[in-house]
């Protein structure tokens, strides 16, 4: 299209607009010829079908094959508009993500999950959408293999070999997101009454998955250098659970690592009580060093691998991946076509190989840490100015798991924090046993705003419990 | 970079692939440090960098922070192949999706459910791609709303009110696929024990998306005019089934639709048994004009509507929708965000609605319809040539379900099918009460290929049973 015929195009565009606005063209009339139309605004017929097809587009109009264009049904304004978050709701393991996917762009999230958008690889990922304009249509257009994209799977098999964990491409299977990758193995291996046990604390989405599930959720204490072992093998002898459910790497909320006698240990027992392992290690590219991987010690026998690229890559671009025996594997794949017709999209794949592949990607991932390592230390000080003190001080990562001040409960400061235009994350949608309501999970990345560390202030003022009695 | 320092960093990248593959450097030997390996080229260290970067890319070599590169471990080339589909499983309602998901590029593929690549929007797509190139950060890097993409959820509001189906933005959910809206659906409504009640022949992935929800699958006959509504009434007093899965235009595999009277007369059954009814419109654009809508007749009351753009747009693009009462949706996001971490890529609901809203999308659309028009009479004629008859003439959409010549079972022609290079799809993958042995689903799309008839014709003969006896 020239600009020329645009310039035409956007007047009768523009012309009908005017007709619809104004009442002279009613919902369900017919739009005026396009022989017709094209004579009274001096136009040639091809000029005025530009126009309707544009106007079709958007839905104003609609053509009714051999019978020309009508104005659509009308749609009142309020029906186009957004819903805000429900700010009521209870504060459920639901919670912070319904709240930080949906907060309005004046929100500051220090409790959501993921990383500002300048931490992220921007360009890479801009180079990839360059690449994939010019790729071939199959991809824009086919289905992909039911596994995923071979090539994103082979740089996962090199990266295993990198971490010890020995894998096939066919042990390999891609996902929608970590979160489906959970979802996937829960169905393969649960039935509604199993026991599953989790951190406590642990990652609030996989209470919330697993309560779809219907299965019951133990939660074994955490330690700065993973599950307290006597709780787990208590819990194992009393609760025979199916499934167990971590982060080795910088654990969610904690910042903790599995340290490497831990891991044994946990194997040992797992072993002996055929207890199956889901290893999330979505945080990995974050730690500065590797610690011990569960899959790599295992050998993938009782242990799934799972992760995504949503931390460090892009959480738009929704793909994750699960790396367990084969006929594990296989089973998963045909429960992906099942519940939906196969995995990410290959072109979400086709993005993230790209990325991976462009050789920023590892510079990116050194900055990152550098940054976040600034950026733990610098939000460590300002919450401790605050009376709210770090766990323990994280070997990489951007979470901060944070005791508040005496007397302060994290709901009630999380509710405040809403009003002050704040989305945070309090202990207790982490905790099983719910005995974490004098913490909070703080997002380092999220809080180089200095306006963050004000509105915090603010609603703990705001949320403080009145004195029972003040003389 | 430049394209002189590309052509050092490439020289490098070929010394280092040369040790590699020569075995002076093995997996876990750290490589030359910077500045005397590129002392030993003659280039400056950032080249160097630059190399062991892509090297690093490609998973050959990893960077250890503070340490150097060193070698990554050994992946056997048998590692990084893909898994053929095995041929020998079960002919069960997976059968088709594996084998056609997994074909290699010489099958031809008469059976599977989608358009050729040729046969879709591609210069609209790509102009897409580009504009998402010139997009944003955040679109390619954060999560999206819990609902997705509010301008593709305006844009099928615009939609459906020209269906009389009157909702708003809010009601919309977006969903990775159109199989995963109905996925989550199930996962709202059913709970395991239930009676589901499908169209008797269904889409086959209907089948194996209830058996992963453990309910209870009964078939109700389907006619060309839509369910045969004493059997659905006889359905419903006696398994009082929970939900009813059914598409309305373009029925598949059938390629029927429901008549206006069977519309209503299904919606005063169900009002009258409580039934609610996914319907699965996926193949609405392909119809010439548009059949009756339980959806719109109902006004959402107790049919939730589904579909997705994988027929017509694009099958890569991982993009699906539901539209609902607003209470049940709410109830919805929070399963899709517990199961999934949100809906479909924000990158693939901003390449959908690009798509949609270029102007060359209705033309596609129509140019689609007369292509499919006209494949549909030159298929039916080739089959009945073979003596394969077309249990009716759809209206339009790409499938003809058709009866094999007498004595010709299905299963044993789509076994030997493979053996010619064909993906078939037969009848009883698609047949609750296994009845459509001598039927088989066609795709019309996919036999513009004379060598579709030549192999069915091979096929047929050498899945013939041999007669008891030849004098």
């Amino acid at each position: 299209m020239t600009d020329e015929a645009g310039g035409r195009t956007g007047a009768v565009v523009t012309a009908i607009r005017r007709k619809l606005a104004g009442g002279a063209l009613m919902p369900g009339e017919r739009l005026p010829s396009i022989r017709g139309f094209a004579a009274t605004m001096g136009v040639s017929p091809s000029t005025v079908v530009e126009a309707y097809d544009r106007l079709a587009a958007e839905g104003l109009i609609r053509a009714r094959p051999g019978s020309g264009f009508y104005v659509a049904g009308a749609v009142s304004p309020l029906a186009l508009t957004e819903a805000e978050p429900r700010r009521e709701r209870a504060i459920d393991p639901l919670w912070v993500s319904r709240q930080s996917l949906d907060a309005g762009p004046d929100m500051l999230k220090p409790g959501c999950g993921w990383l500002p958008v300048e931490w992220m690889p921007n360009g890479a990922i801009r180079r990839a959408v360059r690449g994939l304009a010019r790729t071939g249509d199959a991809l824009l257009t086919e289905y992909g293999a039911a596994r995923g994209a071979l090539s994103l799977r082979r740089h996962l098999v090199r990266r295993f070999a990198g971490e010890g964990i020995d894998a096939s491409a066919d042990q390999v299977l891609l996902a929608a997101s970590g979160t489906q990758a959970i979802d996937l193995i829960g169905r393969f291996l649960l039935r509604p009454g199993d026991t599953v046990l989790v951190d406590d604390p642990c990652y609030f989405n996989f209470q919330a998955l697993l309560r779809v599930h219907a299965v019951r959720i133990v939660g074994v204490p955490y330690t700065p250098a993973g599950p307290d072992l006597t709780a787990f093998a208590a819990a194992l002898a009393e609760h025979r659970p199916r499934l167990y459910v971590t982060n080795s790497a910088l654990h969610n909320p904690t910042g903790a690592t599995l340290a490497p006698g831990t891991a044994h240990r946990l194997l040992t027992l797992a072993a002996a009580h055929d207890l199956t392992i889901v290893e999330d290690d979505i945080f990995a590219d974050l730690e500065p060093e590797p610690s011990p991987r569960l899959a790599a010690l295992d050998g993938l026998n009782r242990v799934i691998r799972i992760g995504s690229f949503s931390k460090t890559l892009s959480a738009s671009i929704r793909c994750g991946f699960i790396v367990a025996r084969p006929d594990w594997i296989e089973a998963l794949v045909d429960l992906q076509v099942a519940t939906s017709f196969g995995g990410p999209s290959p072109i979400a794949a086709e993005l993230i190989a790209g990325t991976l592949a462009d050789g920023s990607y590892r510079k990116h991932l050194d900055a990152l840490r550098r940054r976040l390592s600034r950026a733990r230390r610098e939000a460590g000080g300002r919450l401790k100015a605050l009376g709210i003190a770090p766990w323990i001080e994280p070997r990489g990562g951007f979470t901060l798991w944070c005791r508040l001040p005496e007397g302060c409960d994290a709901a009630a400061l999380a509710r405040a924090g809403l009003r002050e235009g704040l989305v945070l994350a309090p202990g207790n949608v982490f905790s099983v046993s719910q005995t974490a309501a004098g913490f909070m999970r703080f997002n380092v990345a999220q809080m180089t705003d200095p306006r963050v560390y004000e509105a915090l202030a603010r609603a703990m003022a705001g949320s403080e419990t009145p004195p029972a009695s003040s003389p």
